[in-house]
């Protein structure tokens, strides 16, 4: 991607964000539809709706070339990464929105013939914006954020995940997990996939592991956490496929192989 | 309690947890050491025990008369709840307090006569204080915090634990915990238990259980969440002992039985 081009994209991206949170803010306390998608607690609210319709309309207005991944399905269906494509999670964290009326995202990531250029997650009611650009290092708000420190030992990482994964499930071996967690220092589950990435990238976990993740709430993570030295792969060290559900593994690389030769291989199902 | 008496303590009390946070605040880039307790990730800092420190010398020398009990061990040895008791964390959440720099609390109680009359749970980098007095109600900062909403299912909970409690260990059955965590909307876990207390208050969670915490991680909290109408007891329901470890279950109180009943009765060792 044209480097001047980008500029201009992430200019107007983070304008989008930015004024796509402060609507979000000011309509907060509005009385709101929720409903359920897949499953009694795969929430979603008229709020995650008209704040994805406000970023496809814009961006179909402004980059009519441009392609769309969106969670809530106003985007395009697609089969290839070819051009430029956004990835967008209008609210990501829904059950915090409607819980805990903080602590979810908005997450934009734009790829460019399939690599990641841009990333924004944005923290809509801490106003924290996490953002990136491919090799320009990556900030939360206008501070660059450091390197991970890369001599982290396991013994002594925070992992974030879903409690889930301890619990008899079809995708990874419960005692697997047990084992792992049991190892590591510490664990934490905050609810929202990109906030997740973003503590990643700030060091402020280690890693964030978790079975089952689409497109839109890991492709601006892995743009900023790639940015501060971190690596992203599927589970099982793989790389991971921006048009399909993935296993995700972020993490400090200094830890990312004990996960995945001592834990995850161990565990697959 | 007198209440006159009380208004006066509360107030002192006040000036010194947000005299206490703004040193931590200050000196929270200086190096500092860290040492550990019963275990590798037990983690104390000299922030924690220089935090104590200036509590118990400011208490011994305002208020001769008063007890102390701490974490760190500068405070007293006691036997009963008779007369006015400090109940100090003076970091609660010290493995946040190393690896995130934020989302750790300076946790205060004080109880007379065995009965808690004062919480404050200080959000340190947030510069967010919960605070309560019995029958006063509970607040944010100084907002007033509304009364849990008594008609909560736990199918639509949100539960704060500890993943550990979901691997096989000594206090309860890790199936009867998975199950739970099955049944219940969504889990999440913080890392600060005065500060799960205080979400629980917000109602941010509906509840937080945990197998095993000491009078320091929760006298501030019991206040605070009584205030709006929460409960807390054992996670058998029973009455908690303010001189020993306890396990713990904090929640709306519509969904106490089930909880009780139904699981932790259920999966007791």
């Amino acid at each position: 991607m044209n480097l001047e081009m980008r500029d201009v994209i992430y200019k107007q991206a983070k304008e989008w964000v930015l004024q796509a949170g402060n609507t979000i803010r000011e309509k907060m306390h509005d009385r709101m539809e929720i409903n359920t998608k897949s499953n009694p607690n795969d929430l979603v609210t008229t709020m995650d709706q008209n704040t994805e319709n406000f970023f496809v309309s814009n961006i179909k207005k402004t980059y009519p070339d441009h392609f769309i991944i969106s969670e809530e399905g106003y985007g395009d269906q697609l089969e290839t990464l070819d051009g430029t494509v956004w990835i967008i999670d209008p609210i990501d964290g829904t059950m915090n929105f409607v819980h805990q009326k903080r602590n979810f995202a908005i997450s934009v990531g734009i790829y460019h013939e399939g690599v990641g250029e841009i990333g924004f997650i944005y923290d809509v009611m801490a106003d924290v914006l996490y953002s990136a650009k491919r090799n320009e290092g990556a900030f939360k708000n206008d501070d660059a954020l450091p390197s991970l420190v890369n001599k982290k030992h396991l013994l002594e990482s925070i992992v974030g995940l879903n409690h889930f994964w301890l619990c008899e499930n079809r995708l990874v071996d419960e005692q697997v997990m047990q084992d792992f967690v049991r190892t590591i220092r510490g664990t934490r589950t905050y609810g929202s996939a990109a906030l997740e990435f973003a503590y990643v990238a700030e060091g402020i976990m280690d890693g964030y592991l978790t079975m089952s993740l689409s497109p839109w709430d890991i492709a601006a993570g892995i743009v900023i956490v790639n940015e501060v030295g971190g690596v992203t792969t599927t589970i099982y060290g793989e790389e991971v496929n921006m048009l399909e559900k993935n296993s995700i593994l972020t993490c400090n690389p200094a830890i990312k192989s004990a996960i995945v030769d001592d834990y995850m291989l161990k565990g697959k199902k």
